[in-house]
């Protein structure tokens, strides 16, 4: 295979976006996306909420997603294509104490415009048998620590979106310009090549860079390499000793199935949809994400400390059971009786310190790291990053005509605010 | 055993300074020090090479290392406790590029009245047949990139100790005051208890903290933990998925002997010791170390591309042959006919992201971490710091009585500057 001038790993949401402004802002350049499933976005992108949100307290987070939910809108409104994007918005039910916790944040959004609203107790008391008030008496409740709901928190530029649809128009985009993909091909290990070659290992004196990689199809040489594979990165990583910065951890969703479910997924009042937003209770970040078609639901929650960062993808129901269950079921009683219809486990590479993704560049690679849990809302964005940072540009044009500068989500010059907003 | 208010994993520099400062400063604490190894400062510890300087850009790691090294020749002048601390000084030979590069560094060092001095070739002149102008005709310094040195920029505030000996102050003190230690035992994982009992696996909803260790002697349970295990510190925490932001890489050490080498070691102009300064030469980092002891050099390199992320730890005589030997041969010709008279390899954690160390608390554990080559030369203030945040003071007082912000080195709340003056 003749040389590429990009090779990028990963054909995820991250990896086609990159592809995609790479291959238009360098026309003529032969780049080629590889992955090791038979098509593009079909790894743990395949496996995400595919919600997006505005609704961050740092300046990075939120750029980053503002102008990729407006391209996005973009491409659904005016480009018409359909990516199923639907602005559901986030209801975020929040207790008394953590009201308080979240109000310097909030107030934070409200000064940078970002589409929020407070909601009291008389508009949360539309969305059908929702208990605000819980039983203190309860025993359960007690040792739950559940709080009662105090206010809710609307963000109203949220939503969802069909991420495969979403990748599928990168990929289109991407091969209509030139650019090549090369599928079911797993990537087993970096090449590392001296600049002055002698033979042997590289040495610390050779000035070595990292040229192409090798696979079950051979090996493959490019100029420049962008490692876009998400949670597997230190796997390709660790063996060359670069830190990628993020860790992988399981993150589980199950699908609830329940005839009085119904009634509220339908709810007037919190969008044009009239669909009940996607919901956060107010512990352990448990949510709910209505799903139209099937009349089901999707939930899920943070889980932290005790999972081990290991690339085990196996859904537990005894999960849902212990930890999700008893804590859904007491604000929603309708969850009473529901089953779990479908589950499936995905990996997050989480834990960068910040909370705010990485792009940079060590030795002719360009690794993106940490982008999970807002990848598919920060995608474009960060495809543009990535281009611009090929070009050796200072800054990236975000959608919109936004400018922001590459260096600071960077490792060695970065410039971040410390993200807060964790749903 | 009965609960411990706090346990402090590893026995090494680190955990030995933290220990003290927690034992000195929470005066009635049960404390107990646990580790595998038959006695403090026995890892990695061990394997530094136990220089210190106070040559850093950053604020952070440059107020860090000066008040510990106050504190280390306070020790050793004012105590009189003999840690065999000399301020032999670290001398930087750069090339003409390599000067440019570092200007703005120097310059900012120098406006903050840091030690430094640059050095004219009349000066290096003065060491014993050190090359400042290799032939540039030769093939072999054509491949390896060697550079003509144009200056020395020398730290006279810098210099070399026994860590085996402050350890061992440490230690003392701490059991003065009360403390214990447990040796000889392997932590084989960190306990996590729900603070509402239920059984099971600790639920998501139980705000869980960790609480002790199962070791081979048993478990030990404690109010409070201190991490201080260093390059193995993963080990712990990736099972319980917190991440240490660090990871572990070889670095070794080779100890050069030849009969040529005695005037090099013995070099007047540079120091009251009449010792030549550790060096480090103007390429990948390659730096010589006198010993005056047994008239040897210690060498070693930086390695980073290609250089697993392991816990490896076989030093690799090849790896001076190839990497090292080409190089400081040039400079040095006297290490021509060197023989390896003995070798030994240890752990860096090393990659933080912006290259200072992390002291963070989770879940009742406080992490300490990154420390890896500048442990030794920051473990006074390092183990300060780790007391105040134990005691939930907003600032520790480091050695001379100044002040340092805890979450300062925090992850929520980090505030450091990149640290760009990297040997």
């Amino acid at each position: 295979m003749k040389a590429q001038d990009v090779i990028i790993l990963g054909a995820g949401i991250i990896g086609m976006s990159s592809a995609y402004y790479l291959q238009k802002n360098n026309p003529g350049k032969k780049i080629l996306v590889v992955d090791r499933e038979p098509g593009a976005g079909q790894g743990n992108t395949a496996k995400a909420a595919a919600m997006f949100r505005n609704t961050f307290s740092s300046r990075t987070s939120q750029v980053l997603s503002d102008t990729s939910i407006n391209f996005y809108s973009h491409l659904q409104n005016e480009v018409n294509y359909d990516i199923h994007l639907k602005k559901t918005g986030y209801l975020w039910l929040l207790g008394r104490r953590q009201f308080r916790e979240y109000s310097s944040i909030i107030r934070r959004m409200m000064e940078r415009e970002i589409e929020i609203r407070i909601l009291k107790k008389d508009e949360l008391n539309k969305i059908p048998k929702l208990n605000l008030e819980l039983n203190k008496n309860h025993e359960e409740t007690k040792y739950l620590g559940l709080e009662n709901i105090h206010k809710g928190l609307l963000g109203s530029k949220c939503g969802e979106l069909d991420q495969s649809e979403l990748v599928r128009f990168y990929r289109e985009e991407f091969e209509k310009l030139g650019g090549e993909t090369l599928f079911n091909t797993k990537i087993h290990r970096l090449i590392i090549t001296p600049k002055n070659e002698f033979g042997g290992p590289p040495f610390v004196w050779q000035n070595p860079k990292i040229t192409g990689v090798t696979t079950n199809n051979g090996e493959i040489y490019g100029n420049r390499i962008v490692l876009a594979t998400g949670a597997y990165t230190h796997e390709l990583l660790d063996p060359i000793g670069i830190d990628n910065h993020s860790k992988p951890k399981k993150r589980q969703l199950f699908q609830l199935e329940c005839s009085d479910l119904e009634e509220l997924l339908f709810v007037k009042n919190f969008n044009e949809h009239g669909i009940l937003p996607f919901t956060i209770l107010p512990k352990s970040e448990v949510y709910i994400k209505p799903d139209e078609t099937t009349k089901r639901f999707w939930t899920g929650c943070a889980d932290d400390l005790g999972r081990p960062f290991s690339l085990d993808v196996t859904p537990e129901k005894s999960f849902y059971e212990f930890n999700i269950r008893p804590i859904i079921t007491k604000y929603f009683p309708q969850f009473e009786n529901a089953r779990i219809a479908n589950k499936l486990a995905g990996l997050y590479a989480c834990n960068t310190i910040d909370g705010n993704p990485y792009v940079f560049e060590e030795y002719g690679l360009i690794v993106i790291s940490g982008c999970s849990g807002s990848g598919i809302m920060k995608a474009d964005a960060i495809g543009r990053i990535v281009d611009a940072l090929y070009r050796k540009k200072e800054e990236a044009e975000l959608y919109g005509s936004v400018m922001f500068r590459v260096s600071d989500i960077s490792t060695e010059k970065r410039n971040v605010e410390n993200e807060e907003f964790v749903i």
